[in-house]
């Protein structure tokens, strides 16, 4: 047998296992993505699997990397926008990216090793989010008391609550949202 | 043998099964509540359940009926304290009551008659809850503004969000949540 050192890896290959894992994951949710089924769906041998990823939870991790990380919105924009475009985020992630099997399988923590990786996405994107509503505070731009991390939280949990009780997003489900998040529901605070 | 028709209820057994049917969504989730299961752990024939319960939808409507609804908060409570309550509600749902497997259940639909007798367990406390709130907005407790039904689902859903980041509420979670629930994110609404 020819021995693989040496040889540069297979862009192809890389392409094929990548695109499976992520399928996998959106179709048949975290229990369906392992070595052995993303070998067989890119039509390679599991070795080639192995040589990128040590284990299923490296491959977990690198699934998730992969997934598109939005930019995030101009600094510019007004605030309900932003916060508009954090409530779609979180849509597009369940919808979209992951399923609502996968964000199930994290809550009922059924696959350990899914739901480190998950986690650690989720940090990362909400992380950069933080950051961002951070800098807004500091420019004026959001109320100085916010909890940034508290804001980050709320919107991402409001899809999740509109999802236990209706079963979907209805249509303009956001607006009262994004209302409260602006400005609360305290009366204390007298309009100008 | 004796015909059952007319002989009063079994008030033991209507408390055995119930106990049984709880205790069986709460240990094993969803998947685990239908008619053999309950019979089975509440030491009564199968019969016994039926002539209760039509039908496995009608056990899991039942059962979801038995969970104690806390009563609401005083109207005159402050309203980060009732924020709080709504908060800590949603945890002793998830937690307590029902489980997480239960609400991953829902999220996945992965039990149809399951999410139907969820949704209208929710429906019903969440619809009290957001009566209390027009309450307080008529009363000027609550900013004339608020959309009760969002601040209801935005802190159902804050706890979800808190349970994906972080596996468990962190001590303190909750007072980032409840100032940003109070007094929002917009700086234009100037301080008095």
């Amino acid at each position: 047998m020819v021995p693989a050192r040496g040889r540069p890896r297979d862009a192809e290959a890389d392409d094929r296992i990548a695109r499976a894992a992520v399928d996998l994951l959106r179709d048949e949710g975290p229990a369906a993505v392992h070595i052995d089924a993303v070998a067989s769906r890119a039509k390679v041998a599991r070795t080639t699997v192995y040589r990128r990823y040590r284990n299923r939870a490296a491959l977990l991790a690198a699934t998730l990397g992969q997934l598109a990380e939005a930019p995030l919105p101009s600094p510019d924009l007004p605030l309900q926008d932003k916060l508009r475009w954090v409530l779609e985020q979180a849509l597009e992630l369940v919808e979209v990216e992951l399923g609502r099997g996968a964000i199930a399988a994290v809550l009922a923590d059924a696959d350990p090793d899914f739901t480190a990786a998950f986690r650690e996405h989720l940090v990362r994107q909400l992380t950069a989010l933080q950051e961002r509503i951070d800098a807004d505070i500091t420019a004026g731009r959001i109320r100085a008391e916010t909890d940034a991390e508290a804001v980050a939280g709320l919107a991402f949990g409001a899809y999740l609550g509109e999802l236990l009780r209706h079963g979907r997003a209805r249509p303009g489900w956001s607006d009262g949202v994004i209302e409260v998040l602006l400005n609360g529901t305290s009366p204390g605070r007298g309009r100008p």
